[in-house]
Formats: C-alpha cells, sequence, structure tokens
C-alpha cells in the first residue's frame, strides 16, 4: 500500500517534471497567439506571446515563414536614449525586456514595419538570439527621386508612388499613406549605374522643407540654388532623424543577431549600448531586392557604445547605408565644475548621447586631459547622481589630479571589448567603413572594402564627438581595399582622425600597436594611410595595385603620412 | 529615585516630542540650502530643500523676498502627459511629487526661469499651498515686433531686444541667449494702444519659418502675402508649442494657488488634470508690469480636464493671453473597435490628450453616441489595457449596447465637478472667456469680461476636439460683459459651441439648466445669445446697453438664436 502511494506519488511527480520541461522547452508558435502571415497586425499577438513567453520561462518563439506586419497602433511604448541615435518615446514590436536565455526565429520570414515603429529593443536580457528574418518597412525614412534635370536654381525629379510627398505651401514635405511625415534633413546623389555615392558627392545638409513646385505627376522641381548632380543619378533626400533603429541592444550581454536582412530601418542597423558579448552572423544591411532602392537603412549599419566582452561580425553585407559600416567606442562626459577635490559635475555635450547611464559606484574612469586625449589618472566612482539626461554628479574615491580641468573629459575605464570583423563585405555606404575605438584585441581580417571614404578610421575626441576610443592593439590583414576613397570623407584608406589638434599631437599617443598586413589594396589616389599621435604602427607585406575605376585623385599626395607618431614603420623600413 | 528617573523620561520623551514639532511644524527656509536672491541658479537649491522637506515631513517651505533665477541644467526631469499642452521630457524647477501637507510661500519674490524650465508640476499629492510669488521668463516663448510696414508681400517689424532672432537660409528663426530655438506657428495683431488683439484680427496659422530679410538693426522684412495688419500694432509671433506650463497640476487634490502672478510660461497658466478641489485665487495672468510686452502667457490662463470637487477662480486676472481664460471639460476617448459585447478598443485623437490616463477599474462610464453628444448608456470598467499612449482596451462590467458603435465616444461619468468663478477680471487675450463643461453645480458671478470672442462657451465635441462637456446647472449672474466680440472667436457673448451637427441637434439636449440673469451687457454688436441642443434655459433681469467702443458688427442680427432647444426663456417670454 504505501509502496503503491510511494510509486505514485513519483509517477506523479515525474509527470510534472515531464510537462514541465515540455512546456518550458517546446517552442512557441506565434500563430497560436493569433500572427498570421497575410498583411494584417501581427503586433499585439507577438505582444502576447512575448508576455506568454517571458511568463512561462519559454526559450524560444517561432514564426511559420511568411510575411508578417507590424503597425504602431498596439505597439508596447516605453521612451528610450539611444546613443548615436534619437531618443524619445518608441513604439516597439518586439520589446525583448528582461529576458533570459531566449530565442526568435523567424525561420526566413519577412517582417514588414509601419510608420515609426521600431523592430527590435532587447533591454536586460542576456543568452539572447535572434535568427532567420528580414527587416523592411513599406515606408521608408528616407525619399530617393531620379534626377531629371539640374540648373542653377535647383534639380528636378520623378518620384516613385514608393516615396509620396506633398508641395505644402510651396515646400516638399514627404508621408506616408497614414499621413505620418518623414522629413528629411540631408541630400546625397547616388550613383544609379553603380549603387553608390556619386563620385565625389557631398552631403547637403538641409534645415527646413525645401521650396519645390510640381512640374507634372509625380515630377518636381526643387529649389536648391548651386547644387551639383547629375543627370540619371539619384538624389537621395536623407532621413532628418534616427528615431527607428532595427535592432537596440541595451544593458544586456551575451546576444546574438544571425542570418538577418536589414533591408530598412530609420536609424542604425544595430546599436548596442552597455553590453557585453555580441555577436552579428550572416547580417545583410541591403537595399531590398524587390524595391529597386539604392539607400537601405538610414544611418551606420552597426554601432557599439561603451560595450564590453567580445564584439564579433561575421560573414556579414553591410552595403548603401547611409552611414558608416560600424562604429566602436565609448563615451566621453565634459567636467563643468569641480566642486571639490572629489566631486565634479559633468555633461553629455552631444544631444545623441544624453540620458546615457555611463557612470555606477565602483566604476573605473580614466579622467583625461581632452584636448590631446592623454589619460592624466584612472580613479573610481564613489556616488553619481544623474541630474538630468544632460547632467550629473560624480565623487570619486580619490582626489581628482590638478592638471585635470573645467572642459576635461571623464570616461569609463572599465570596458575593453575585443573586436572580430571577418569575412564581411562594406560597400557603397555614404562614408566610412570601420571606426575603430575598441581598446581590447581588434582583428580585421577577410573582409572586402568599397567605400567612399576611409576603410578603417581611428577617430575618438572630447571636443565634438566626445567619442572614447584610442586603440592599443588593432590587426588589420588579409583584406581587400578595393577603390577606397571615391567619396569625400577621408584623406587615406587607414587613417587617424582624432579630434586632437595639430598643436597637441606630439604628447599624444591615443592610438598604439596597429599593424597592416598581408592586404591587397586597389587604388586610384595613392594615399594609402594618414595617422597621428600612435604609438608603434607597422605597414608590411600589402599588395598595392593600380586602378582606373576612377580618375585619378591627388596625385602629387604622399601614400604614407605619419605625424607625431613613435615606432612606425612602413614596408620594413623605420619612419 | 524611581521618580526622578520617571521624571527624567518624562523630560527626555516630551523634549522629543518638542523637537519633533517644532522640526516639523518650523518652516524651512530655501536659503539655508543655498539658494540666493543674486541671479545665481537656485534650481538644486531647492531641489535639495524638497527632497528635505518631503523626507522629513516639512510643512513649509519659504523664500526670504527676491528675484530667484532657475535654469534647466539641475532641474529634475520627467515624462509627462500634459492635456491640452504638449507632451514630453520636462525639467521642473519645483518637482512636487508625492507631497502631502506642503505649502511653498514665495513671500513675494519673483521667480525668474530660463530655457525650457517649467515652473511647478504637483503630482500625486495632496493638500498643497502655493502662494506669493510671481513666474517670468528670461526670453519668451513668443515675439513681439513693432509693426512699421505693410504691403501685399508682407511686413516689416522692429524687434525689441527682449526677442532674439536670426535669419538663417533667408528664414527668420527665434532664439535666447544659450541659443535655444523658440519656434513660432502663428501670427496674431494686437492692437498697441489698447493692448488687446487687434479689432477683428484672425489668426495666421505657419507651419515653417518665415522667409525674412534683415532692413537694418533689429528691423527685419518678412514674407507673408496677403497679410491684414496696421502700421504701429505689435504682431505677435506665438509659440509653436505649449511644452512648458506655468502650474501643472495632476493626479492630486486640495490644491490652493494664491497670490501668484503668472506673468509668461510657454503653455497654459495653469493646467489641472484628474484632480479635485482647486482654489484659484488673487491669482493674476498678465503681462510683466516691468516689460512692455502685449502677450502675458502663450496658451489658457487656467484650464481643467476631469477635475471633481470644487473649483474656485476667485478675484483673478486674466489677460493678454493667448488663449482662453479657461475651460473645463473631460475627454472622450473613441471606439476604434468592439471586440466582444464588453471589450472596446478605445484611441485618443487629439495628440494633446494623448498618454491621459481617463479610465480605472471600477469607474463608471458613459457610452456615447459621438455625433449628437447623448449619453445611451453608463457601464462600469471592469479592466483597462493601456497598450501606448494612444491606444487601450477596456473591459466593461455590463454588455454595450447595440446603438454604440466604431466612431462613438466613451467618457467617464463620474467627475461632476462644482465650479464657482467669482471676482474675476478677464480681458485682452486671444479667443474666448470662459468655456464650461462641468456637470456640477456652476455659478459664474461679479465677473468682469472684454474678451474678442464670446465671453461665456458651452463647447465640448466627440470629432474634433473630443473634449466631454454639457452643464447641468449654470448660473451666470451680476457679471458685466463689456463689449466682447471685438474679434473672431465667437458669434455672441452668450453661445453653444459644441460640435454637433445641425442635423443631430435636434436629439440632443447637451447642456441644461443655464440661466443668465442680473448681468449687464455693454454691446457694439447686437448678438448676445446663440445657442442649441440646450433644455431650459432662462435670460433674465439683464442690463443691455448699447456701446460705441467699436465700430458697430451685425447690425441685422438677432440678439438670441435659440435653436433645437427646449423650456427656452428670454426677459419672460417662452420661446
Amino acid at each position: 500500500m504505501k509502496n503503491k502511494r510511494m510509486m505514485n506519488m513519483k509517477i506523479g511527480v515525474l509527470t510534472l517534471i515531464f510537462i514541465f520541461l515540455h512546456l518550458t522547452a517546446r517552442p512557441v508558435n506565434v500563430s497560436d497567439f493569433g500572427a498570421k502571415p497575410d498583411g494584417s497586425d501581427a503586433t499585439y499577438a507577438v505582444r502576447k506571446a512575448l508576455v506568454y513567453c517571458k511568463n512561462n520561462k519559454v526559450s524560444k518563439l517561432i514564426f511559420p515563414k511568411g510575411r508578417y506586419d507590424f503597425y504602431p497602433d498596439k505597439a508596447v511604448e516605453k521612451y528610450f536614449f539611444i546613443s548615436n541615435n534619437d531618443e524619445g518615446l518608441k513604439r516597439i514590436a518586439f520589446p525583448l525586456f528582461d529576458f533570459t536565455d531566449f530565442e526568435i526565429d523567424g525561420q526566413g520570414s519577412v517582417f514588414i514595419f509601419h510608420g515609426y515603429t521600431c523592430p527590435f529593443i532587447v533591454e536586460n536580457s542576456q543568452n539572447i538570439i535572434i535568427k532567420n528574418l528580414s527587416v523592411d518597412y513599406v515606408r521608408t525614412f528616407h525619399s530617393e527621386g531620379k534626377i531629371i534635370a539640374v540648373n542653377d536654381r535647383g534639380f528636378d525629379v520623378i518620384f516613385d508612388e514608393k516615396y509620396p510627398y506633398k508641395i505644402e505651401d510651396g515646400q516638399l514635405h514627404f508621408y506616408d499613406n497614414e499621413n505620418n511625415e518623414y522629413p528629411y534633413g540631408n541630400l546625397l546623389e547616388f550613383d544609379a549605374g553603380k549603387k553608390e555615392t556619386a563620385f565625389m558627392a557631398k552631403d547637403y545638409w538641409i534645415r527646413n522643407p525645401l521650396n519645390a513646385e510640381q512640374l507634372s505627376d509625380n515630377t518636381v522641381h526643387i529649389q536648391k540654388s548651386g547644387i551639383t548632380a547629375t543627370v540619371g543619378n539619384i538624389m537621395v533626400f536623407g532621413s532628418a532623424y534616427r528615431l527607428v533603429p532595427g535592432f537596440t541592444l541595451t544593458d544586456s550581454r551575451n546576444l546574438t543577431i544571425s542570418g538577418v536582412n536589414i533591408y530598412h530601418c530609420g536609424g542604425m542597423g544595430i546599436i548596442a549600448q552597455r553590453c557585453a558579448n555580441i555577436s552579428i552572423v550572416d547580417v545583410n544591411v541591403t537595399p531590398s531586392p524587390r524595391t529597386g532602392r539604392v539607400v537601405s537603412i538610414t544611418a551606420d549599419a552597426t554601432h557599439f557604445v561603451n560595450c564590453s566582452g567580445k564584439i564579433t561580425l561575421k560573414n556579414c553585407l553591410f552595403e548603401n547605408q547611409k552611414d558608416d559600416a560600424t562604429n566602436i567606442h565609448g563615451i566621453y562626459a565634459i567636467i563643468t565644475k569641480i566642486n571639490s577635490p572629489t566631486e565634479v559635475e559633468l555633461k553629455y555635450k552631444h544631444e545623441q548621447q544624453t540620458g546615457f547611464k555611463l557612470f555606477k559606484p565602483g566604476q573605473e574612469v580614466e579622467l583625461v586631459d581632452a584636448p590631446a586625449l592623454v589619460t592624466i589618472a584612472t580613479n573610481r566612482v564613489k556616488t553619481v547622481e544623474y541630474l538630468n539626461k544632460e547632467y550629473m554628479l560624480v565623487q570619486f574615491e580619490n582626489p581628482i589630479p590638478a592638471e585635470i580641468k573645467v572642459k576635461d573629459a571623464v570616461g569609463s575605464a572599465e570596458e575593453k571589448a575585443d573586436v572580430l570583423i571577418t569575412g564581411c563585405r562594406i560597400k557603397s555606404n555614404r562614408a566610412r567603413g570601420l571606426l575603430i575605438g575598441a581598446r581590447g584585441k581588434v582583428v580585421i581580417e577577410n573582409n572586402y572594402f568599397h567605400v567612399p571614404g576611409a576603410a578603417v578610421l581611428f577617430e575618438g575626441d572630447a571636443s565634438y564627438w566626445f567619442e572614447q576610443s584610442g586603440v592599443k592593439d588593432c590587426t588589420i590583414r588579409n583584406n581587400v581595399f578595393d577603390n577606397c576613397n571615391y567619396g569625400v570623407w577621408g584623406n587615406a584608406v587607414i587613417q587617424v582622425g582624432s579630434g586632437i589638434k595639430k598643436e597637441d599631437r606630439d604628447r599624444s599617443r591615443y592610438n598604439s600597436d596597429i599593424i597592416v598586413e598581408n592586404n591587397t589594396f586597389n587604388i586610384f589616389d595613392p594615399r594609402l594611410v594618414n595617422i597621428y599621435s600612435v604609438d608603434n604602427f607597422v605597414f608590411r607585406n600589402n599588395t598595392i595595385e593600380k586602378s582606373n575605376k576612377y580618375p585619378e585623385q591627388n596625385k602629387a599626395s604622399d601614400s604614407f603620412v605619419t605625424a607625431s607618431c613613435s615606432n612606425v614603420q612602413i614596408n620594413g623600413k623605420k619612419q
């Protein structure tokens, strides 16, 4: 009798364990929550599915392959400060807040977003995989017009119906079919044949809608005196804001995005802030093949701010986005007041950095001579009071050295991300390829670059962008640099562009230990390397091939410019 | 021995009680926290003082009489949805969040605000008194220019240095000395002599900065074809946004504001939402006498949304503000979907209503035939899920009647505020005097009105402003209506302006029980009363005096227009 009861109990417990394991191990299918690949709004179904998954510790949410549409109406809403993008109250189709051990598998689905809907925001989460899906929008945040005439006063364009617009009070405004406006702040010409920024095309920054006149159906004359452009090319009206990044990863760790196409979004493709261990594998930022657009997304393909651990970009395609392929850096806050030997008031100076939670008690920081970007001392945060999105009061454990003054910078000294960028194709976008400011081991290998600015740029400054940078170990090898610098955004293929004024460069060695080896450079412009304030730079065993793909430029320029550097070796020769 | 110890203990306890009472009863002086009336930024001192007061249950914070300055830099920041104003991340000089039994006494001080700093936000608080202080700004949110020439293409103005501006790319932009921009969205002419909106002046709404040309120092030609204006008058460039109301009262009760001058703010003077029992006594909304401005504040002097209990406006001056003296109403949410017999999806349709927390479980609501504003049924909220700032899902306890369809309205049926408006002077502002939609006992007596639109307007609609209204008991007596309707914002002194189309008015009696008695009407325009959809309207014992203060208008119009009404008595005669 007793044994039987024991047995029954055991069976009961095992059954419960089985049910539990079954429930948690079995992927949840989004169609069980009402999401349908039929053009209807899947947002609320996904919202319910995600709540269910979190509450029931489900490890995987799958989408039967198809097209799913996401509207802002029923999306979760939350205010986000997203570095290098625009802050705001966001509608989020996939709000992955406080998830652990969770995977979303699109199984090849296409997700089409409507209006100002942010696809994915991952916050306070860990061990997250997002894979096998494409992101696109019914209406892009930028607009494209085919140039059919150009004169001194402006130009005429034809707009495809994908870019609805109105001339209102004599001014050009872009809309979608729900009457949401899509403001523009930039004009940039793209080469229609090459599908890249037009040779040496420059940015025209625009503050207010341009004066315009309807000529005939879909043909508009736009006033812009002095503009240069070529008939037959595409004029891109760039988004004025970066309100809708594709994948926002914040305060999370162990994140993988793989097998994902980002055909469009209204901000950066993948922006990670205060995250650790991020793998971006087989991610294609590219204009949707079904649309014929020349622009993929409206800003950088990827971007990493104060991230740590390992950052991997592997087998990715980053093309035709309206800014760099990646930028890996920290943030400098600027000293606005020294209240006591151990207390400072700090300010975020750039409006796309406000609201960033840079410091926490116990954190190691560096105190930086801002003009030269020289770390004067490290210290540790005792307390931090964020007064608002701009200002904070920070108490340090140790006194601030006398050399540190108002206008100097404070950054985190903790993140030393290792970076691997491999097997990627980076091309035809606005501006540069890789902006590298990670302080761990950085390896850039087996990539293909064809960008209109520098292919690899070492930036960082405490005066304009306030981006903390300064590599300590960077290897650039086995890459193909194919006719870079066909635009206006660089002065060499490998370039330092840190914001250190000439008079301060000698005392700075902001970047160090950069090796460039075994790469192939196809060039129509002799400028290969232009660096300053670097210690230990080696350029060796690279193949340089002359090209006539573009008109020869800067014929008289040096291939190697190294100023205020030490321990420079170019092709075996100490400089 | 024992007695002595008892005695000592008693003395100890009494001492503690004394210290406790002393500490809590004694007002805290803001100067003890470092606030100085010397032009320095008092914001952080006030911030610390308020934290201290809350933590220590201090009942009163006093300011030694003087001028205190408040900058946004160290102000508390929080996102607020403020009805009929513009939502956003606000910097707040006096964040009275979760206070009970607390008084701020300015003792006659002047508080000068800089930039986009909100003076007072009271949230989740009760028994709050704010008194004896003035609010002004170093730079107004609107700008004023003296008109010196007018022609077909536009007009020329002189700007005083109080209104810094720049002509950028040929367009006029306003700034302050810290380079914050002050966008404008409206032009309205004020009579320089009478210091009121110019006779029959109309609003010009503006979307983008106007094209302009610098003529000489501080003199600007502004392109605006077809504008009418008079040389010598003041052109007011009205603020494009209402981001910075003076006093925001939200989700609080038992609130008194007295002895306060609101010389300026960038939104409504006092906006209360979801509050109960509000006394506004001896409050003057008026241009600061030291400035010579014609405009006081940029929107309504006061405004009450879904407030309950008693609302009192006593012995106030509301003049020269850019909108009505008050508006007391609720909010209608609109049915966008009927999901089940007891569940609806609702939307806030007006963008200055989004984010409003209109419903909570257990709340009594009314289901309203939107075109006619007829309540079909009441019901009770079982659950509410706010999807985001626009949409919510509401489950009712009882089934929705079949007459209620998509596009009909749902409002709260609970607030039935009593209103007393007495001893107030209301004059020279844009638009109307009082917009009355409170459903308790409303008494408007012993006031003086000289407004360019209707003096008392009964609005409310479920199609444009979505403001719930409909009085049930309103007495208007012993007031002086001095030459109202000298502008374009009304068709009679006492007017119904509910958004009910003509064909729906017969079946609606949205307002009822309105008595107008013992008032004096000075008129240059015969139109006294224009109402519809009212049950029980009495007009008696009023004195009508003809005036020639303005050119005679609408000579042929009827003094009394009553359509689709029942039980109307005019001067003893049933209509």
